[in-house]
């Protein structure tokens, strides 16, 4: 039977560190289970999650925890691309084996300049060595940040060698004209996720499969009322809010300001860590976030008594 | 006492892999042997090695196949910089318990646009963790890849903090102003080596280290003599011989072309394989490469029978 693909809202949930910089399984536990009770998807390991600063040991710990724990794994995306095709291939195959719904899978992003030929066997080689119809990829495209652009050729090719693994795509490019033209290509089944929900509607009303948005981590249960309103007259209203707080949000750097509002909201500072590169907002732009943030009445309901 | 640090010529050794792509201990140990048998260093899992397109697994066990099987750990320089912190502390933490001289250690490379704050963070706790003197790190400046530039304060800082373990530098700018800024700075025992050896001369001349050379896996002997004759009359004709050579493959993208090379000269053509995203040369680009290095009379004595 065929694994019914993704559709609707997903985080990629950010990873709380403990005093040591380990990843903190129980913290994470408590803010999936929260997500969840909003109807958003867990894409844990994705950019939001500072999925490439965990090893692949670490994931596979953090993935056994959470579902050992109690969380469905047909609820999960979780970032299994690496830059070493043995690492993905690893995290894939445990990800299959485990139950996840899905994977977001990155391209590998050291080299540079890559060819289409080269991310092609890159793909088809994990396809092939994790061998099963149960993998089912998401492809992320992120040229800002892997520098490694999913064309469209190659999807075409993918979607023609291995149909049944080639679920869809995120698309974090930020130009809706992208998004637009994926959408426009009519490929069975193939869901196209916005990389922000400030393209929510616009990807609902052109046949898209919903968005997977960092802030989903904060403002989950208004995105994913726009997603189950979108064809209500309301919709417009309610994508307007949600650029409010997006468009605020992401004036800082969006990691660190992430984990700043969990960490207020759920009146635990611990969330502030972060694992070098990344560091914390400075006192300053935390206060001034927060400050924002309460002046547009927003509220995490339900998150501190987690 | 304090490790003697590094001088001289080091190659990023190329990667051999089996027909499954796995790496191939027995063809690596070769070319390792047969660099190390012309005075070149072994930099093992550079750029150039693929070392970021192998698991963290894959290298540690690629280092102790060399190194029991007779390799000297004093010559060895392995890349150990990962994206995930966990990475690089278990991989330098082998690399110093296997006795390697140093190693070259990238900065994080996923995430774009962190700071020098981040960075220093990412190489302090690394040190810290490690928590030995015999962890000397080359730091490793190649902007263009890792998007993450070393910056002069950076290096400030930690020579500041950790002068026992900030050995020195690869600078794979490609910008001979910012490898003479780096000398001018007179910092003790501050090893400088450029990227290229189309550096070498000028490297030497300002008081610099040696070089870290891709091609050092192909033209190590020549290259090798100009770093014991830099001081001679015929250093100049020298540096002109290495850039005609360099210059040449350097038109080709690099690593596939290095494979193809040894390939050719080791008549043994498994060399050509590369993991995903890396491709080998097209027929023609690889025939046109070999004739244009016959013309010049290159030759690569001694791989053959090794």
């Amino acid at each position: 039977m065929a694994i019914e693909r993704f559709h609707g809202v997903l985080a990629p949930v950010i990873t709380p560190f403990d005093t040591d910089l380990r990843p903190d399984a129980e913290r994470l536990l408590n803010h999936c289970r929260w997500l969840l009770a909003q109807n958003v998807g867990l894409a844990v390991f994705g950019t939001n999650s500072e999925g490439n600063s965990l090893s692949v040991d670490e994931k596979i710990d953090l993935l056994d925890q959470l579902i050992d724990r109690g969380i469905d794994s047909t609820q999960m995306m979780p970032g299994t691309g690496c830059c070493a095709l043995t690492d993905s291939v690893r995290l894939s195959t445990h990800a299959v084996r485990r139950g996840c719904r899905g994977v977001l899978m990155l391209p590998p992003f050291y080299y540079k300049h890559v060819s289409d030929e080269g991310l092609y066997q890159y793909y088809a080689q994990i396809i092939e060595r994790v061998g099963s119809s149960a993998l089912q990829i998401y492809l992320y495209h992120i040229p800002a940040v892997s520098q490694a652009p999913i064309h469209l050729s190659l999807i075409e090719r993918l979607l023609k060698d291995y149909p049944k693994n080639i679920a869809g795509i995120k698309d974090s490019s930020g130009d809706w004209s992208n998004t637009e033209m994926l959408l426009q290509q009519g490929w069975d089944d193939f869901h196209v996720f916005a990389g922000s929900e400030l393209f929510l509607l616009q990807n609902m009303r052109a046949g898209g499969a919903g968005c997977i948005s960092a802030t989903a981590n904060i403002n989950a249960a208004a995105i994913n009322q726009l997603y189950r309103q979108w064809k209500t007259e309301d919709a417009k209203r309610l994508q307007q809010c949600l650029n409010k707080v997006r468009l605020l949000v992401q004036q800082y750097p969006l990691i660190p300001a992430l984990k700043a509002i969990v960490g207020h909201y759920a009146a635990d500072l611990s969330w502030e860590r972060l694992r070098p590169p990344l560091v914390a907002l400075s006192p300053i732009q935390k206060q001034t976030l927060l400050q924002q943030l309460e002046k547009n009445h927003f509220s995490m309901p339900g998150l501190a008594e987690n």
